[in-house]
């Protein structure tokens, strides 16, 4: 076979690779905000591993990741969007019913009594989601949450709840699924509050969001079937819960998963303990300029030992300050 | 405008709306088990109304369809599969433990003593579903349960259980794809059961099966996560949990639902009164010759309500005998 043959047969072969996986030949664009270096190779590798022939591919059906999504996907300092919400209901409810004023555990809510916060039991927490998460229909709270999330902002950056996204995660979800992975949520968040923006934020529907919920139940109301919400707990998404959701809900155990504090620590080792390739990725707050910076000390998305289990694991702790050239999607690119 | 060009225009006017929807121009061949008739008519006029341009038109991400599945899509007769699968499993135990052949409930499962099953407490049934659905981890179920599904035959057709799914019902799941449809299932049978043949008989990956479920717990076994299968009841799939279920794992009301018996009817009744467009169904089970025909009286999906319900709601009664013509894979088309 002559050189120029040779040559012929090189290129035909580079065509047909970059014809079978042209998402991938055009990887590199779809990270704009990750930064070079340790982290970004990480992901880039173990999807290029899992998607092209050989011993690590992975069939597109089996490419499950799964991200946890406050302190992971937005940001949950300096609390929980989802206590914000229920604190702006107590607000509402307050404003149609005066009595709550003077009862606890609405009144340390209404008055910011962050001692009396602080000494809550479980029992009074649960008054307070049962008063603001139950006793309607799953519909009506929908469009109670929805319409919350389209006009309450965050004080620190006076940007909506939703645009504090993370800028590198958007793309992340987005270049995992051009590459055949089916991206999901599992979150310690509510399960109903969550599914009002998870499409238009991220591009994910409502039946790959897995979370916390109530109890509820089944009614005919003026003949009109509905799923009324209910005191109580149904389930716990956090910690053993995850992994447990996930088997329920997805029924397969993920190749890559993405959380920022101990409540992940479970769902990253049921992800990274299974046989074949796997991903775990803890997102690391270090930066207290552009956004917060906490870990071990925080009573918000601690995370400590699930930073001790990384090394050890080999999941990637991705410095927000270091890996990431853009936090929120309004940040200049 | 002259009669030429007035034909040039409607045939312009056919070329696009064909090549605008070129599954749809396609769709009779889609159907092939299904004779002409009112049942197959309202499927194919309700599909084309909800994808086609117009005041019914349903964005394919709401295009949720959900099947029953045991007397849905395959047979149920003269006892649930899982149900044979249970007893199955007893017989295995006391192979392993003969000293279960002399203690209740088993005993009776062993000697196919029908008077004794038929007298069981909801306790003893639990017991025999804890014994053979709980203590091992998911992944070493789902190996029993794929065994068994390869090789246990229903003595009746001497097929393979997973060989007596509907023919009509594998095309209208590839038919309600084909035209942006998620098909999901939703069947009181255990999540985990179903899952190790739904993606090679309906082509319903295992994050789109909601079932019954038993309680689990994560743990870390010889350093690898697990989910253990814990004795007790998580979920009940059935009736008012239908559409609890569907509200949990789907989060989005069906607008086509498919169902056989009384436990179907919420589901039935949650689908079909929501607004726009929608389409409620049941399986008519008259065909015993080909099949078997059961409805009122029936101890395994009874069929009365819902058959009471379905004039006034629209529902179409679907007659195995009538609108079917052809049964099961096997047999001749």
């Amino acid at each position: 076979m002559s050189q120029a043959q040779l040559n012929r047969r090189n290129l035909a072969f580079l065509i047909a690779a970059a014809a079978a996986s042209p998402a991938l030949a055009a990887s590199p664009q779809h990270l704009p905000s990750w930064r070079d270096g340790a982290s970004r190779s990480a992901i880039t590798d173990f999807v290029a591993r899992v998607t092209r022939p050989g011993p690590d591919f992975v069939p597109a059906d089996q490419r499950i990741a799964t991200f946890d999504n406050d302190g992971t996907l937005w940001i949950e300092q300096p609390l929980y969007t989802e206590a914000v919400f229920l604190a702006d209901r107590v607000k509402a409810m307050a404003q149609a019913n005066p009595a709550l004023r003077q009862q606890q555990p609405f009144k340390a809510v209404l008055d910011r009594d962050m001692a009396q916060l602080a000494k809550f039991t479980e029992a009074e927490l649960m008054q307070l989601m049962d008063a603001t998460h139950s006793g309607m229909t799953t519909e009506a709270f929908a469009e109670i949450a929805r319409t919350w999330i389209d006009s309450a902002r965050n004080t620190r950056f006076n940007r909506l709840f939703r645009e504090l996204v993370y800028q590198p995660q958007i793309e992340l979800l987005a270049y995992l699924r051009a590459h055949g992975f089916t991206t999901f949520i599992v979150s310690g968040g509510g399960v109903e509050f969550m599914r009002t923006f998870t499409q238009s934020a991220y591009g994910i529907p409502p039946q790959q969001v897995v979370g916390s919920g109530g109890k509820s139940v089944f009614q005919l109301q003026n003949d009109v079937g509905v799923i009324m919400k209910q005191p109580g707990v149904g389930s716990v998404d956090d910690k053993g819960g995850k992994p447990v959701n996930i088997n329920l809900h997805i029924g397969r155990r993920p190749i890559l998963a993405f959380g920022n504090s101990d409540g992940d620590l479970e769902m990253l080792q049921y992800t990274t303990t299974g046989s074949g390739p796997r991903l775990g990725l803890i997102v690391h707050h270090d930066d207290a300029v552009r956004e917060y910076a906490y870990d071990r000390q925080s009573h918000v998305g601690q995370l400590a030992k699930a930073l001790d289990e990384a090394p050890r694991r080999g999941w990637v702790v991705v410095s927000m300050k270091n890996d990431w050239s853009r936090i929120f999607p309004f940040d200049r690119a």
